[in-house]
């Protein structure tokens, strides 16, 4: 199913496209058609995740393996939620410290949920869940 | 001197541009280029912000009034920025409860150092600062 | 009704510690106990917002007064709304741009609604709504 | 290198404990400690990404693979910054769309500029960068 493409036209004070123009620039986008499309898609996906429905989420954590226990409770619990998570990727920063990146699938509200047991667990130093789109509804 | 207007075209796939009209229509936005002109507004505010220019902070603060000392201590901190306050609106929430609203102009570095200031005076319960742009640079 | 004062212990590793009480230094709390209740009152706001129980908002828009039809518009709609609006404070921030912080009670949720229609008229270059505690649960 | 565990008290009102406890409960946290240590953490990673210390980046972005070129520019980018990038995970999300989370480490700006970078490139729908703390200051 081929998505039609619809054009329009949007009206700018000289001096802010100007600014806009610079800013393009300075992030680098090809176009201000592209910056725009990005500005779009980001609002939507915002009310996605405002709006409860299936999203992605990207769940950083930063441990010390040397504490106690914690592997084993990381592992018990990713495996009592298997269905919402679809990976980890693991990295080990020194001596002491790892950051683990967990993607997780589900409805915002589960995946807080389980963003929130996971980060609270003795041990996680630090943790931060970001909700982001499937991408089926954003084109 | 007046701001000439440019126009141009931006392209969008139709699924898109189906979602974005329905979020446009939830937030009552006139048309399009209305919602797009407050996307583009809004990441050049941001910019102004991270680059230190000169911008304005909204600063709130939640306060008992019984506190011993609190207005004293915010009225002398008041007064030693003086040229950075703009005005303070006070509301009397319940029979302890006040809300503040404190505008500031200054630099972006500047706000923030008085801004943690004000917050972190005892019995000042929450308090949080906005910066937003002087508008010059933003038609 | 009093309410009475809870003391308890947190352990911190030393060199956290001793970098919080650099943190705490720099933003001038009088001491550590009154930064931590900050922290706590914070996400505990967070929490009644998400909860959309009874709140405040602190509403900041941008615009130019010379936008035919904006102040109308913004007054009817304050209108509609009077039961909402605690005051409106407003600030002359050069010959065009006018900055005026709007007080806000009610429900998160129908805060936000009536946030996102005010920033939508056309005129208003920029505003943004934020939600904070009425303050009779948070001491 | 052993790091000390020092002691300290606070105080809390006794209403504001009860809604800590409720919250640290349903956030399950194990304990008062470990939930008051995290919002320590946390503000003090906030400050290390505001100082432009060394720091680490998470970032996720949402593409069509179908989008022409978009995997050779990815891969380009990637290879000009490989100092910048620990690792990258793909997720094959349906027929069409990838998230892909791409692990930087850098200086808080440098890491910014390559975000930037990345999430310009057209036919990334969306995209979004996290800075967390190596974890090496962060006990």
């Amino acid at each position: 199913m081929k998505d039609r493409v619809i054009r329009f036209g949007v009206s700018l004070p000289e001096t802010l496209s100007e600014r806009f123009d610079a800013l393009i620039k300075q992030k680098q986008y090809p176009n201000r058609s592209e910056a725009i499309r990005d500005l779009i898609r980001k609002v939507l996906i915002e009310e996605e995740i405002q709006q409860d429905e299936e999203v992605l989420g990207v769940l950083h954590i930063l441990y010390d393996h040397h504490q106690r226990e914690l592997s084993d409770r990381l592992t018990d619990i990713q495996h009592d939620y298997h269905e919402h998570i679809i990976s980890t990727t693991h990295v080990h920063l020194d001596h002491s410290n790892c950051l683990e990146v967990i993607l997780l699938k589900g409805r915002a509200r589960e995946i807080k949920q389980l963003g929130d047991r996971i980060i609270a667990i003795k041990g996680v130093k630090n943790g931060q869940l970001y909700l982001t789109s499937r991408g089926s509804n954003i084109k």
